[in-house]
């Protein structure tokens, strides 16, 4: 199938041109004409008045949470997780699991993100949420080494790998899931890196998230949980690391140097009262970063642009510098960078030869008014609900906001009853 | 009129209930029926599946600066003052502030604004765009001291006092606009206090935005801004601050014992990197607070929701206490909290006598599932655009989002042919 979108404000090469077309066949960009010859294209999306962006990315989620989302609220973290978070996840199954990812992932495309990093568990579930719904998506198994189900769990890593890793046209990628150097002793840390060697795959790993597990594990260790991670080879495998907001200028340099990259969850991380990241210090070492919801029911959203927002703002006022993040930042974060976190090196940017993963913004709600700098529009003033039409992998998954692969009501009852399933195992 | 929303989840007394009934004869809130009489109302309005919220309130602005919006982003503050923003503004005119103040107003409709509180010039302009469109505005002329015309501008405030106050059925109230200590010598501080007096008008000023401002302040006076305004008696007017980022232990205490309403502008502040505002400790001092946009060209939308959202999230993560702001000081900040800032005294609640100011949100975005709990929802998963319906003052102004006062495509085409006006004058 060859496509052509007309006359679309496109961003490429750090800057937004007006006025362009994007000609792409099946999964692949293949050119931008000039001048295109309009029967020679099997369908035309007009892009007048839209902006194209590289589709959308977010680097850490655990999308079958949304099943918490509004669940339990203004908690201290440990009363969260131990008197609401894990009792519940012990009853899920994998009829709610997929019924969520469905409602997750609906969410994400709403967003216009085409693509996700997610970490969890039933995730043959997740897979076939994400092989139906047409996104793409790089997926691991969760796995903690103090749980009974440590070695299990590491089995299940290992055959969700084999049977997923590459699938759906490609559009799924497996990594290994170890939760966190507190939840996973270095004796299983190196099991997992072996198995990482093993079978080539990449690592996502949550590091350095609040303050507290920083000060437990140099207590215990005597080395910060970045350099913890690196002593132990995690950081060797190619790794996707989320958080580091607890993060010293010595791991940074590591960070830098072992090209670790970074998941950036303002969003949660604020929520949770994690704190704020050194995002602009990461960015200043050359870190590879892209931005990331994390899970609905730490959030409370999947909503990508939101963070994007986040990200540029609020940074500005932790460092009392203006120009920390500006706009085209943003945009390199929510895009280029997101991509690169996840492991694609054809993905994340407009270009020929990459994939056709693109999002439609349509710029005539009235927050796009007056029009001076699309740029600096789309990064301070856009709202994910101007998204219109999202592309991925060449097929269109969304059309002025209707959404082509997903029956939404359905997904919406499925939350609900499988919700309501949850909550009667809870009483 | 007498008018009925019926069937609605409502937001009264810090709880919300399902399935209630809202009814309102012209401007004011009459009863909550259980069994409404359906044939003794002129309308009703279907509020199933919606939430509904007192109107939100917008508590600091300069409306007509969305002019602005996207012309100079990225720049350090007195660079985008001296070198972009002030220039520009030499060159305002009637006719720009009129486009820009509709295309303002329009916006913060769309996302449930039912009042706010403005600052700037050409106020006859924003008046009768207020008037025309419906919405509830408290208004000030912005005046300075160290400029040629202080002393005209004054004497502009006072006659535009006695021509708008409690003018437009009541909607418009105006108020005193002194700009701020560093920009109103002492001198021009009382004789803004004695007008007050002498008309009765409360004063709507920007307070302690920046470090670097406030370290001035207390170099020329040796007191802190809100020190200082105390000992000029700006504070006895009924004051509306805005910001409020750099205040200590003294000025919360200082602005607690006179009753500052402050205007809390948290994506304002984090774009310009003015800082992070002690929000909760005003609130535990038992200080007003509202939430603003500020001019949009310094956030860059007038999107209230947002700023809930800026507003619940990330003091949790500045102060790491993760119940700082729950989600319904959240709401109230939205709300009663804007409405007090504003001075009203029958605006803010859902309550029989108050002011028909509603704002309906639809439920049905896949943000709001599952259902767990819907104050949550919307203080943590809402965006401005589930805002379905729009009642000021007993008058419906937007309906399943569409505009009814306001001809949205005259004011996108007015507001870009201004800018360009502008802009022509500019080169």
């Amino acid at each position: 199938m060859k496509k052509l979108i007309t006359n679309v404000a496109l961003y490429q090469d750090h800057s937004i041109k007006e006025g362009k077309n994007i000609a792409f066949t099946d999964d692949r960009i293949t050119d931008f004409p000039d001048h295109p010859d309009r029967t020679a294209y099997d369908e035309i999306i007009d892009g007048n008045r839209m902006l194209a962006m590289p589709g959308f990315v977010n680097t850490h989620n655990h999308i079958a949470m949304t099943v918490f989302r509004s669940y339990a609220d203004d908690m201290q973290l440990m009363d969260w997780l131990m008197q609401k978070i894990w009792p519940a996840e012990a009853k899920l199954d994998s009829d709610i699991v997929y019924a969520h990812t469905m409602l997750g992932i609906a969410e994400m495309i709403r967003c216009g993100t085409t693509s996700f990093a997610d970490m969890y568990f039933f995730m043959n579930d997740v897979a076939r949420a994400v092989e139906t719904s047409g996104i793409r998506a790089a997926l691991c198994r969760g796995v903690t080494g103090i749980t009974p189900n440590a070695q299990e769990a590491l089995a299940e890593s290992k055959e969700f790998y084999h049977t997923w890793h590459k699938k759906a046209d490609g559009r799924i990628t497996v990594m290994l899931g170890p939760h966190a150097p507190y939840t996973c002793p270095p004796d299983y840390l190196r099991q997992v890196v072996d198995l990482a060697h093993e079978l080539g795959a990449e690592i996502h790993i949550h590091l350095s998230e609040t303050k507290g597990e920083v000060q437990d594990i140099k207590e215990q260790y005597h080395k910060s949980p970045i350099a913890l991670a690196d002593e132990l080879g995690i950081l060797d495998c190619g790794c996707l690391a989320a958080h580091c907001v607890w993060v010293d200028e010595d791991d940074l340099n590591i960070m830098a140097r072992k090209h670790v990259r970074v998941a950036h969850n303002p969003g949660s991380n604020f929520k949770l009262a994690g704190g704020i990241a050194p995002l602009g210090e990461m960015l200043k070492k050359g870190i590879t970063v892209g931005l990331g919801t994390d899970g609905a029911s730490s959030n409370n959203n999947l909503d990508i642009v939101e963070e994007m927002h986040l990200a540029a703002l609020v940074h500005k006022a932790n460092t009392l510098d203006p120009l920390v993040i500006p706009a085209e930042t943003a945009l390199q974060l929510l895009t280029e960078g997101g991509a690169k976190c996840l492991g694609y090196t054809d993905v994340g940017k407009l270009e020929k030869g990459y994939k056709a993963d693109i999002t439609l913004i349509d710029r005539e709600g009235l927050h796009w008014y007056p029009k001076h700098n699309t740029m600096s529009l789309f990064a301070y003033s856009a709202n994910s609900f101007d998204v219109d039409t999202v592309i991925v992998d060449g097929k269109t998954l969304l059309r002025h906001k209707a959404f082509t692969t997903i029956d939404i009501e359905k997904v919406k009852a499925e939350a609900e009853r499988t919700k309501e399933k949850l909550l009667s195992q809870l009483d």
